[in-house]
């Protein structure tokens, strides 16, 4: 079993603020955190080690104390409570994804993310048969004691909700917590909220733009062990949600269509590609059964990795030189750059968080890393710029 | 390439009667003609093989000469011919499963049967959905060169004939080749037989039976270098079709459908056995010119195997009486009896092909054995009773 540490208030304060601040993703939040030890730590060393990466012209924006506590209030408010990664009560499926959201909004009962979990995703646009399917699988699914999550959209995703909100349902949603979308699920949105729960990685407020979507459905597949796609056309974001399901070592499922079905589109692919068909319910629990054994066995331990050795300072900038002159906009691992630069890889991750938080690389799921080419450019929106999107779309 | 040889019209007869004689089916017949060289003198041999099995109250029915030259009679009077197994103008894929016709009955055009052919098959009550996929399906594998193959039935085995009759098309019938069956199919029978082609296993004038169907299939599997199933219930025939193509080592294809149709239910299950999910005609086509390419390595050398070492008489009746003491039922694999009993296969095959033809064992495809309850009991229809049936259902 994992040792989670507790935290206080200043340092939940702190936590959220990192994960604010501009060029904080949930990659660099956990190495951070693996160096600093405490969130408060990280933020006292994140402008020495912007400046150190090569930001000049405009100060790394920080989320100021206030900012955070106002937030956490707000949340609060409405009878919501943070999860903080590291922590017992943060979905331990979520927190084994590399690029887990370090703090998520939870409204509503956090217990329905400790159980089982499937996710129930497919298009907005579905027909009145793909929508039927839906509700027969969630209603099944959620009496084998296993909670149903998906994105809370029209279609797939509102009829999975609605039929396990007797027994469990997690709308993950793409903005804000307090940010319901779309409008015609406003009536859901509630009862979710009070029957169910409802998570969200953007800060409160935040009106969910094209790009959080893909963020949100990492979230969706994280949290659950499997992912089933009930209908979907070849460009439904649902195959997204799929693909990184199987990303991230989970299961994934497809109901079959007729090749006149353009609806179908998308699963029968997803089936081509190694998903599981399935035709019943019970095929999905009793696959989910055996993979729940392996998530157990899942542990949320990356934040409590020992620190890297520390490196010396000088060291350090000849290696961002360096590095600056093998990095372009295609993405490369990290483990290449390493074996390329015959350096070692604790010195090499120093400067590339200096890089990354002065805003000139881009850290991407997969251990991966690029090239920004506009350096020292105002962002346009600051504190959340830290979305890896380009490695979701 | 494999050398065929030349036979004369005695020869002709003689292997049609040999076929239509009590207790040889179709893998005895190969055996017998590898031992003896001609079918002439493995009729002559037949009665001594036979008693020496065992038979004692009746002689084994041997097909008389005027009854075969009758049947080659009355199929030139229709204008077709027969194809003798080992051939040149027998269909090596077919000549390369295992129990393949030795005799095939052929009306029409025989070039159809030495290109790709893909057999298209499913449900007799097809969907109005189903009969215009097999349709377009059909179309586009014959506008792709490939001859496409069926049984002729009603629904999408109609529906992909119809649609191929201008690129060719071959119906593989269950009974006597000139039986037309269903009825309703009379018309495209006639059309099928000026324009494409028909094929035969059952002696002429043959109502096809329920056991004859099943037989029927792993021809039309066994011509093709693919079976594509249209739409299938999950009792549907076709299926039998499909899972001898998997054992012939022949691609499968499926057409995937909703969980909420019945008629898709048998391709699902394919697909999530293995069967290839297709939903274009052209996957198909990239996928059989593959596999054609390895068709074509495939020779129908099994009639021009050297004979086995003559065995010893007294060694044989030993070997006979340790068989029946070990075989039972439950079909066994030959090599393991050979392991068992510590014996060279030379005689046991011997013992084996002499205990087949008393009717007291039974073979079964899969190089597999099993004794005959019912010892000297009369065969209720001698002439046809050497199908092997079980092997099939």
């Amino acid at each position: 079993m994992t040792i989670h540490t507790v935290i206080d208030d200043k340092e939940r304060v702190n936590r959220l603020r990192l994960i604010r601040s501009e060029n904080v993703g949930p990659v660099t939040y956990r190495q951070l955190m693996r160096r600093f030890g405490s969130a408060g730590a990280a933020l006292d060393a994140l402008p020495t080690l912007a400046s150190r990466g090569g930001r000049k012209s405009r100060r790394l924006v920080i989320c100021p104390p206030g900012d955070a506590e106002r937030e956490i209030e707000a949340l609060h408010a409405i009878g919501g409570r943070f999860l903080y990664i590291g922590q017992a009560d943060y979905p331990a499926t979520l927190a084994a994804v590399e690029d887990a959201p370090p703090v998520l909004a939870l409204l509503g009962r956090s217990e329905l993310l400790t159980q089982t979990i499937v996710a129930i995703v497919g298009s907005r646009n579905a027909s009145t048969n793909g929508k039927r399917l839906a509700g027969q699988f969630a209603k099944a699914i959620g009496n084998a004691g296993i909670t149903v999550t998906s994105g809370l959209a029209m279609g797939i995703d509102t009829a999975a909700h609605a039929a396990s909100l007797d027994t469990g349902t997690v709308a993950v949603v793409a903005g804000g917590i307090d940010v319901i979308y779309p409008r015609e699920n406003t009536g859901l949105y509630h009862e979710i909220a009070q029957r169910g729960a409802i998570v969200a990685e953007q800060p409160f407020g935040m009106v969910g733009q094209a790009r959080h979507f893909p963020r949100r459905n990492r979230i969706i597949s994280g949290l659950s062990a499997g992912t089933l796609v009930v209908e979907a056309t070849q460009r439904s974001g649902s195959l997204i949600t799929a693909r990184l399901a199987g990303e991230q070592g989970r299961d994934v499922f497809a109901l079959p269509g007729s090749p006149l079905d353009p609806r179908a589109r998308g699963t029968n692919d997803l089936i081509r590609n190694g998903a599981a068909l399935v035709e019943t319910p019970e095929e999905v629990i009793s696959a989910l059964r055996q993979s729940s054994l392996s998530m157990l066995s899942m542990t949320d331990d990356a934040a409590f990795l020992p620190p890297p050795d520390t490196d010396h300072a000088a060291d350090v900038d000849d290696i961002r030189r360096r590095l600056l002159g093998v990095l372009g906009p295609v993405p490369v691992n990290v483990d290449d750059l390493v074996a390329d630069l015959h350096l070692p890889p604790g010195p090499i991750a120093t400067a590339l968080l200096e890089l990354e938080l002065a805003g000139r690389v881009e850290r991407l799921a997969g251990g991966r890393v690029s090239l920004l080419a506009d350096i020292d450019a105002p962002a346009p929106n600051a504190a959340f710029s830290s979305e890896k999107q380009t490695t979701l779309f």
